[in-house]
This record gives structure tokens, C-alpha cells and sequence, in this order.
């Protein structure tokens, strides 16, 4: 099939169950970057049936209450783009007022060289996200 | 308050409940793009509670569901970023492999003077497509 998301896992895995899994990004901007991708292939949310949509969609808000709580953002962004690798997959960033591109999206040209006060946010673990996670995502998704 | 998405409808209001409306994004390079704003004020999808959070999204995968019938895009864009108007909206985006930016996203630099082969696109009016959304977002929402 020749598919990034169903040949590699897309980054570190914090979690993951038989429907999607959470990733990493590696982002040397955005340290509270994750991805949820879809296990199976497919590219878009309405070629899902709505049960799988919900539980996708379920993840992506778990998601965003661990990096909510974690990094404190000033905002959260999610996007499903796949222009690039058309396997579905949610982008879910938490951003900050002093980020390299705020208040634009993270794609856009950079606004600044680097991101500033990233010194006052906490370092944030892998195995924190993923515990984090595994406790949002212990709950019934409907 | 003075937040622009609480004082004004956004857009051409396709479709509207009491819930969210969809309007048409003004764009020159996209013809195919929509958003779904939640018509009270709340900055992030986790801000609501899981009925409110599956109500907005079935009207995005609605949304989706429309553009994808009436443009025949090669791809779905979906956001929900807000870091500029910070009242939750969704960016409900029809792409095509000849458009301005692809595969890029739609705020990244443009790739190219201006999309291609959008002669050979429908031309959609105000009116189909609130035509088509109506139908859609008539079935139950879950």
C-alpha cells in the first residue's frame, strides 16, 4: 500500500489500542504536539461509520485534556489534514502566545526565530503523556 | 464580550440552529470551504461536554459530507484552530491536487499564482449548498 501510517507507527506511541494510536510529534517547536492516527487505512472522517468516528473523535478530546493539563496552552489546535499522507490522522497542538507562529497556524512562516518562554513550561515526559492517557482514555468512549 | 464570531455570523450563513451555523468562507482560492461556528461563546472543543462536543462535530462531518458531494475535492481539511478568534469554530476546507497551496496546508505559503483546473470544477452556489446540508443534518445527529 506504500502508506507512512500503516508502515511506521509515526512516532513515539504513548498509547494505543486495536482502533488508533497516540503519537509524539517530533517537533523541536512544539513540545505538547501529538497525533492520533487511525489503524486501519482510510482517508477521510466520512468514509468512517459514525460509531468509528465517535471513538476516534474520543481520543483526539482525550487528547487534548492531557495537553491541556499538562502544557497549559493559551490555545489548543486540531486539524486532519493528510494532504501529504492521506491516512487518517488528527494533528493536536497545544500552543502558546510566544510560540514560534502564534497566533498562526503552526504551517504558516514562522513569526519568531524560536519560541520564547518555553524556559516556564514544565518538561513534559513521554511516560507522563502516556499515563496521562491511559487514565482519560480508561473511560467508555459513548 | 467582543469576540467577532459572538457579534457577527462569520460568512453567509448556509444552514443554522440553535446550536451552530455553517457558513461560507470568503476566499478566492477556495470555493469549497465552510465553517461550523458554535453560535454561544466556548474556546475549546474540551470547554463542552460530550452531547455538545458530538452535536458540533456531526455537523462538521456533515459539512464535510456536502463538499465532498458538491466539489469532489482530492482531499478533506479539517480545523478547528482559533488562535486568532478564539470562540470554537471549524475550518471545513474541499482540497485539490491543482490548488494554491497543496499539498501544503491552506495557511502555509501558496505553492502556486493561483489554483488550477478550477475551470473544470462545478460552480456551487450559496443556495446548493444549503440545500444539501439541510438534507444531511435533517437525520438525527446521534
Amino acid at each position: 500500500m506504500n502508506c507512512e501510517f500503516c508502515e511506521r507507527d509515526g512516532g513515539p506511541v504513548l498509547w494505543r489500542d486495536g482502533f488508533c494510536r497516540i503519537v509524539r510529534a517530533a517537533s523541536k517547536d512544539y513540545s505538547g504536539f501529538c497525533r492520533v492516527i487511525l489503524n486501519r487505512h482510510a482517508r477521510e472522517m466520512t468514509d468512517l461509520d459514525a460509531t468509528e468516528r465517535r471513538r476516534l473523535m474520543h481520543a483526539v478530546f482525550a487528547c487534548e485534556a492531557a495537553l491541556r493539563e499538562l502544557f497549559q496552552p493559551d490555545k489548543m489546535n486540531l486539524a486532519s489534514l493528510g494532504n501529504q499522507v492521506p491516512h487518517l490522522h488528527w494533528h493536536v497542538i497545544a500552543r502558546h502566545a510566544g510560540d514560534r507562529h502564534f497566533p498562526d497556524a503552526i504551517w504558516a512562516a514562522p513569526r519568531r526565530a524560536a519560541a520564547s518562554g518555553d524556559d516556564a513550561r514544565p518538561a513534559v515526559s513521554d511516560a507522563q503523556l502516556g499515563e496521562r492517557l491511559a487514565a482519560l482514555l480508561a473511560a467508555p468512549s459513548h
